[in-house]
């Protein structure tokens, strides 16, 4: 484990345990086997840093109840149901490495199971009692079953430029996080400027968490991922890495990236090939940058906040969003 | 068309017009894709009665503004998102006559629409900024996604008693009816008695009309149906007419249907038997007894409201449920 990894564990440890225990309170499940299927997703080891933004976000607003666990819970309830949805639609067979839920069940159940988590998110919403918490979780919803049908459909579509990928990964990842940040100061007494300093440096957070994210898929190696490298590739999903390179490499190069794209397969020396092409073109460089960039947008951000211990965590999340693994 | 039926669509021809413009206006899709898939689904033919309902409800209170078609199609969306979600979880081809949306595109984009007509119907609720109509609507489709787990792992439960069968119906269809008049209610003036009143007429009358589906599949010519008959039974869903058989039969008949419903398929000879044995044991009788309770109860719900002229048209709503070929 990095340094700054420890370091952020050990600040937020009891709000990691408030966490899990709020995370089982109110999933309130009606039928059995519903809590026992959203239970798969929810305790196989996730991060809960969606839920642990909407916490710090709150005291760095001078919030300082218990009650904010309860809002918190809804960004990994539907971090879950995105997640359930996604593998079904991805046909992934493993998730923080356990057998992904569609697998010990099945595809319907896991639709269902996701859906329940959707409805568990909004009907919390509906119990902060505050229009503006209602309407951010109700709009990042929309945003992000929107950002995956996009994403979906223009899998292999070689016109996907920088602009479509960041308009997806915004919606499919962005609004998550600035939701969770938004939530965390609306439901404190926060001034205007900071609900939007908090929600803006989500929105970074999370455009870098996708971007670093998409990175890895060329620059991990296979083990480490706890996925194969190149997976995204695979499945005809193009990210930065690529989109740059497409644009930006002779036209050899770049007619070679295109049939490996619309091959969907690849053997480990064209994916060598492919990795020398990105470096060669600057692109992981590029990438990377773009990751740096959105990091510092994300601490500029917390300048709102002078002095206020839990924006130095947020600020070290930032900076881990770039040294993470897995 | 029967008589009712036309002296229905006669009374609310206008706002049926008013419910198709709202359905176009509201969706406001950020992806052409999406307008595309959920318009495949929404403009397929649909009755438009949940949205109706909350029309009906809301006049039947005094409301007089146009608003409330707003908040109406919000039951008409979350009704086709558990449309598609079911079709991809039934693998049924045909809806409204028409291919189903996981055909047309595929399973993912049908379960990713889903999902934003879902978060589209939050989106509306929260708009209305009534903290009730929200609740009300959050609680629905929580509900709704935990009938149809409940139903889907019930397949073939020959331990399914009519408890159970109607804490299933009431949960997949019930509270959506029971939702849509209610919010009518809510967002007209009425006092708490009233929205009671028409949430409890919405509940009995989903129950109805649930029921009375069900029964349609043992008693209706293939081609009314636009399905096959016993399709349910082919799918391992026990209704309420074969619980009951499964409860009255003697014992022979008994382990007879058991196996049939084990086996998962049948011949027409075997379908025939089967349904002379659900008629033989009361069960086509007692189900419609049921379903004629339900509306019964439905109607006395209305007279909390006295000559009010829309009450007539969910009174005649209420008799539909039973009469309805479709």
């Amino acid at each position: 484990m990095t340094d700054l990894k420890q370091k952020i564990l050990s600040a937020v440890a009891n709000d990691l345990l408030s966490i899990e225990a709020a995370l089982i309170d109110h999933l309130n499940p009606h039928f059995e086997l519903v809590g026992k299927v959203a239970g798969h997703i929810l305790f196989a080891g996730g991060k809960r840093l969606r839920p642990l933004l909407t916490i710090l976000a709150a005291r760095a607003c001078g919030y300082r109840g218990d009650a904010a666990f309860r809002t918190a819970v809804i960004f990994e309830y539907l971090h879950a149901a995105t997640l359930l949805h996604d593998d079904v639609v991805d046909g992934g067979e493993l998730r923080r490495g356990s057998q992904a839920a569609h697998q010990v069940w099945d595809p319907p159940t896991a639709v269902l199971t996701g859906d329940f988590l959707l409805a568990r998110s909004l009907a919390l919403a509906a119990d902060t009692g505050l229009p503006e918490v209602i309407r951010t979780i109700a709009a990042i919803t929309e945003q992000m079953s929107q950002g995956e049908i996009e994403q979906l459909h223009r899998k292999g579509d070689l016109s996907l430029d920088e602009a479509a990928y960041l308009d997806v990964i915004r919606c499919k990842t962005a609004v998550l996080f600035q939701g969770a940040c938004r939530s965390g100061a609306l439901i404190s007494t926060a001034r205007e400027d900071e609900v939007r300093a908090l929600g803006d440096y989500g929105h970074h957070l999370g455009m870098a968490f996708q971007m670093a994210d998409d990175l890895l898929d060329y620059t991990m190696d296979s083990d480490a991922l706890g996925k194969k490298a190149g997976a995204d590739l695979r499945e005809g999903k193009l990210t930065l890495p690529v989109i740059h390179t497409l644009k930006h490499a002779k036209t050899d190069d770049r007619h070679w990236i295109s049939d490996l794209i619309r091959a969907r397969d690849f053997t480990p020396g064209q994916f060598e090939r492919l990795v020398e092409l990105l470096q060669h073109n600057g692109s992981i460089a590029y990438t990377r940058r773009c990751a740096v960039d959105q990091v510092a947008a994300a601490k500029a951000k917390l300048t709102t906040f002078p002095r206020v211990p839990e924006c130095a965590v947020l600020s070290d999340i930032a900076d881990y969003a770039l040294l993470r693994t897995s």
